[in-house]
């Protein structure tokens, strides 16, 4: 039986983690941490379990009695206006989270990472293979992000080749799906947010730069099965996304499509927004043979806006009540 | 008048930079803290000034009872053997240092901190400009260093643009001269102490790497002038070296020349050993009008190994004393 804890389980992605853990028959306690800087209570409240328990902390200075088999470090915001306006907390969750939650580790426990594409930066090669170096501005606006991951990467595969630590890094791809923050930032929730206030839906530029969309469950579900469900020789890092990149304009009018009455409006360029982000699945389709994102982005879409309609309701509920 | 905080101050350039705060006379108080990991408090033994602290304590725990209106810090192992052998220490003591120092900085203080080509990584550009996005594999046995730099850079240019903080960054490249370690383990020292002690020379591979070779009291002019005397308007990281490169088995040659009886031994290539490194002075030209490395290597050489030498000669006397 395992004793798991579960850092930013309370976000988008670790929420949904959360829920796949608690399916888990040997789990005999999840501990979730979370000081819901950018996670939200709400995405736990639906939880009914004895073994769960929920602690609101930041994960850096996190206290505990007990040690555990299983870490999982997801605190960390990942939307680029949450980390720019914070990015010395950004740096601390991640790197300073790493080295605590290290420490609360069982002898011969396993340490799981979400990483992220933007440690390829602005890649100058696509789509990006786990060996690609990346492009990244270590002094720019973005850097907080992508040199703490960076950072905490190399900690966690030096304290694999130090100490022989179970490391499990995923670098994750572009992610949207139901628990995103409505004031999340990134295109999917904010296009689908301003459609649904009666907002113009805003592109910077001209709309043209891709990103590769995986809709959340296909993506836990390669989290699952790479953290804990498949037998895994790989100890490298592991990129988790999807390949199929599609221009942020398509998103927006396949959204624009879906809500009556929404219009597209064009804004100016953000330095330094990378112009192409795809992942080499290569590694991926031989360490987690048949898993794929198969849910295309127009089925995503749509059960994301559903999701953020039935939250609206709800909060009107909640108001009109 | 200033009172200062020299973090790393006992090792090998720390000491010189401490030999320099001590002759302004607007230092009113210099406390060097250092753990001497890879510093010696030899280096630090000839200073007879009222001003002037020595503290032994791990720079990301150091307690002091005051703040600082500057603070530098140089607390990090630079050699490769030195930061492999111990990566979770050697990120600590980079950015949980830089964490720990930036809190000891009092209101409208400097943040001055050495960084390091080797955020360049191997280089895919030559000569490399700070622009340059480097090319680091952050999972490769030389990231503790690497991405422990960049992520430290990330964190100072963070608290730059949000809080104003006044931070002086330099990217030092290959320094050496009096009071490296004997055991260092990096080129010259290396060539130098095996010469001495009748050993082979060892070169890893053909030689033909090469390096831009800075002779420390040049680098610590440059150090000097960025970081103090000089009026700087320049906000961005600064390339401190020596452009002129030379291929690793020229500078055995010139040793071998200079102690009779020395001989050179070529060993298997190391893993990741950059193929080149050479600074991109344009900014620095700028920046410092007039600064360059005119020490040449050869009378560099002759200097550190005279210093070698001298030391030997002391340790002999120690010991038959």
């Amino acid at each position: 039986m395992k004793s798991v804890l579960l850092a930013g389980g309370a976000g988008f992605i670790g929420s949904h983690l959360a829920d796949r853990l608690l399916k888990r028959s040997d789990v005999e306690r999840l501990v979730v941490v979370d000081n819901l800087w950018t996670g939200l209570r709400e995405n736990l409240a639906h939880i009914r379990d004895a073994r769960f328990t929920f602690v609101r902390s930041d994960v850096e200075s996190f206290q505990s009695p007990c040690m555990f088999d299983e870490v999982y470090h997801l605190a960390s915001p990942a939307s680029p206006p949450w980390y720019m306006q914070e990015p010395e907390r950004t740096i601390s969750a991640n790197l300073l989270g790493a080295f605590r939650l290290r420490d609360l580790l069982l002898p011969g426990g396993r340490f799981c990472f979400t990483s992220t594409s933007e440690v390829y930066g602005d890649p100058l090669v696509s789509p990006q293979p786990e060996s690609y170096r990346g492009s990244v501005d270590c002094t720019g606006p973005r850097s907080s992000y992508d040199e703490s991951k960076r950072c905490t990467e190399a900690f966690l595969f030096e304290s694999q080749r130090m100490r022989g630590l179970d490391v499990r890094v995923v670098r994750l791809f572009n992610v949207y799906g139901p628990r995103t923050r409505e004031d999340d930032g990134r295109a999917v929730s904010n296009f689908i947010m301003q459609a649904l206030n009666g907002r113009p839906v805003t592109i910077y530029g001209d709309g043209m730069q891709s990103r590769s969309w995986g809709y959340v469950d296909d993506i836990v579900e390669g989290l699952e099965r790479f953290f804990w469900r498949d037998p895994i020789e790989h100890r490298r890092p592991l990129n988790v996304g999807n390949d199929r990149e599609i221009p942020v304009i398509d998103v927006a009018r396949h959204i624009c499509r879906l809500v009556p009455g929404a219009r597209i409006t064009h804004l100016d360029p953000v330095p330094q927004d990378p112009t192409n982000r795809r992942p080499d699945l290569t590694v991926a389709n031989r360490v987690l043979p048949g898993w794929t994102c198969h849910i295309p982005y127009e089925r995503g879409v749509a059960l994301t806006l559903k999701w953020f309609r039935s939250q609206l309701t709800s909060d009107y509920t909640a108001m009109s009540a």
